[in-house]
């Protein structure tokens, strides 16, 4: 598992063997079944998760019992709760496996210090953290900019692998949009 | 201008005399009129402003000439064009003053040498950062998942002191709702 790992760290900047070591040492493998949660909503997200193969989803339920998606990680992606993997809170969102998923996790306490002490990770990870945001304002705007239609394109352009492994329901929450509105979409523009 | 700054710190964390006379060495002072900018869509946004008093908006315009606000600064906040002061890349958004209004502003060479140097100021900047990134998240589910009134709602209960300040059409455009839909909601819930 901590081979996946590796080849995305050495292609992402140049760690000696013993930082590599020091990395993959903080980790803690896990498998998950489809369906199996990393975290639930109410429970504290100890963990932050480095997807080795399969997928998850970050989500929360509204009133409703609605469920709209935040965020989705596959190979190579990273996903936690942020807010309460940060403050030690617990988490208004829930994280489960779509497919059958091989994650690497680091405590809190291993993740900070592993930052700390390896100063490539620390950089790699604040540049991380800068495009995620970017990510979370661009996302924004193109919710309070764009038409349903527009989002779905730009979703499917910026993320082709996406577009091809979830269901259609998934993507529609994701969007905000409803699952009919994105069936009329896909067959309007001949997508599929 | 760096008292309502040395006063906001000091709030914040403990910074030696030493620290706080860096700081404020690497600020650079400005005043803004009313409507000025300080960085247009397309050009650098050289600057990471603290808002002395005053305020500012961050924007996009999209291609029917229409203004998405996406972030909102008064005094004792902070703003820039992340993406942009970041990367060193143009700007997508645009930063003007909604009244006059005084700044402190670092360039992204101090900002990294003081964050550098001053570690007290380091770790508050990462906790201004995930405090941001959690409420950027907040906003993109609320977003997705809420009615206009309902984020209507919510926004007048999270900045009162924006709700006051800020004309109607400029809350419209942040909420990501219509003018008009606006006043429906305000009139309906005898909110003014």
């Amino acid at each position: 598992m901590v081979e996946a790992f590796r080849n995305y760290l050495t292609a992402k900047a140049s760690f000696t063997d013993a930082e590599l070591a020091q990395l993959e040492a903080a980790a803690i493998p896990r498998k998950l079944k489809r369906h199996q949660f990393l975290v639930r909503s109410g429970e504290v997200c100890h963990y932050i998760a480095f997807v080795v193969c399969g997928s998850l989803r970050l989500y929360r339920t509204d009133e409703h019992a609605e469920e709209h998606i935040l965020r989705f990680a596959i190979e190579n992606w990273w996903i936690t709760d942020a807010e309460s993997f940060r403050t030690g809170l617990p988490a208004v969102g829930s994280i489960d496996a779509l497919e059958d998923t091989q994650v690497l996790l680091w405590s809190k306490e291993s993740w900070d210090r592993v930052k700390q002490e390896v100063l490539t990770f620390n950089a790699l990870e604040n540049q991380l953290a800068g495009r995620n945001l970017d990510a979370q304002v661009n996302r924004l705007y193109a919710t309070i900019s764009h038409t349903a239609e527009e989002r779905y394109h730009a979703f499917v352009a910026a993320f082709p692998d996406f577009y091809r492994r979830m269901p259609l329901h998934l993507i529609a929450s994701y969007l905000g949009v409803s699952r009919e509105t994105l069936s009329r979409i896909r067959k309007h523009t001949g997508l599929y």
